[in-house]
């Protein structure tokens, strides 16, 4: 067990010229243990978490397929996902100037600009260019939580809460994106399960697999990971659940394989 | 671990004058191991098995509760709680003539006729007498499988297959006789899992804590169990899962408790 990088860390880069050409100020580099890369985040902004490298290692991308990250933040689901899958190409769509702009500079930074294209676009419609059935995988971590009562339109909440995109739009994008027989995969909190399958399945994306994170194997699950595939049968194959902590402190042997390997 | 009672038993009844009075020729006596209740049964017909104990363990009733069991077959999920729950009375619904005529000899072989009603009814609107908005819990264990084709209409065929009745007439007929505020408990097959939820909440029975049963830690799921509650928001738990075996061949202690405590 080695620390979780998605704890932000720091000032190693800081001299660092393949960096200084990248970075703003207030923003943070860290180091994210596979191949190299490194991201850039902004404390008190948007930061990467777990289930963003949970679903990075769960989706998967075969050779010559064309992949796209809904609502990609800072890009750090395609960038780790083309580790993974050399043979795939990757393309990105973020709401917010900022973050797009961010996420071009991290896709810059890790060299990976002939494999990876972000565009801004606002998935309720508006798909930055991206063809329509185009895709034959799409990823999608989206905000989590519902709006209850007024909320600023600030970075962090737009990422975290429905504010300009709810699941219904994320799965309209990803049924609008995908080839017939595409597959979505996603990361969602599990209180959201109901909401998640009930929109999918309006939309022809039928949840195939579906798999839950739990902080400890006799604690309530946080955290699930799901594959839909477009205009597939219904039938579901919950597979063994995903253990983040063996015992306080210390990962379990998946997670650790799932950050540094 | 002492052996799982589903597998029938036999014989040390044949000649006992509290079991005579109620069995009927091919029928099997079980014993549940709860309280000294037994159960009817007919190998090759219907079995009752895993499944119905792990809802009866899962259910809650509370003193003065009225619960239904839909599709109650031979009784058994009424009749294992009766024994947790001292306080609730409890009505059973069946289709088939001699399912409901056994689960009536189940229910009077076991001295509980003052506390189970059975009736026959068909739930697609059909409650045998039943009133609805009347009942504060109701509790399922219905037909799995999806008819693919034509299928006899056998007594084992109709308590396995959807032939006369699906998930949304099951979604229907618990919100129907549940009152506002009920909460119905279930149990299906996992891999109609989004089926199970989207009937749910289409019939506004909100899915709100679920928890899978797997056979070993590191295997899929097969079934799980499922609260949902009539009118209420939007929120799901998922628990920690319930492993049924430690080893192959050894359950795990949860399930130990389940069935002999």
């Amino acid at each position: 067990m080695k620390r979780i990088p998605h704890i932000p860390l720091n000032a190693d880069y800081a001299l660092d010229p393949s960096v200084l050409d990248y970075i703003k100020n207030g923003e943070q580099v860290v180091d994210l243990d596979r191949n190299g890369l490194k991201l850039l985040q902004k404390p008190g902004g948007f930061c990467f978490g777990t289930d963003s490298v949970l679903l990075a290692a769960y989706a998967k991308a075969w050779r010559g397929e064309r992949v796209v990250d809904l609502c990609c933040g800072s890009g750090v689901v395609p960038i780790l996902m083309s580790a993974r899958y050399a043979g795939a190409c990757f393309y990105g769509v973020e709401i917010q100037d900022e973050m797009a702009d961010m996420a071009v500079r991290n896709v810059r930074m890790n060299g990976l600009g002939n494999r990876i294209s972000v565009v801004k676009g606002d998935i309720r419609g508006d798909y930055g260019g991206l063809v329509p059935g185009y895709f034959d995988v799409a990823t999608v971590n989206p905000p989590y939580m519902k709006v209850r009562g007024p909320l600023e339109h600030t970075e962090r909440n737009i990422a975290r809460h429905e504010l300009l995109c709810g699941m219904e739009d994320v799965a309209a994008a990803a049924a609008a994106l995908l080839k017939y027989g595409g597959k979505l995969f996603l990361v969602h909190r599990t209180e959201r399960l109901t909401d998640v399958l009930y929109a999918l399945r309006e939309r022809g994306l039928e949840p195939k697999t579906l798999r839950f994170v739990h902080p400890f194997a006799d604690k309530p699950s946080k955290l699930f990971l799901m594959t839909a595939i477009k205009g597939a049968s219904a039938g579901m194959l919950t597979e063994a659940p995903l253990i983040f902590y063996k015992e306080p402190g210390i990962t379990s042997d998946e997670i650790d394989s799932i950050y540094y390997k």
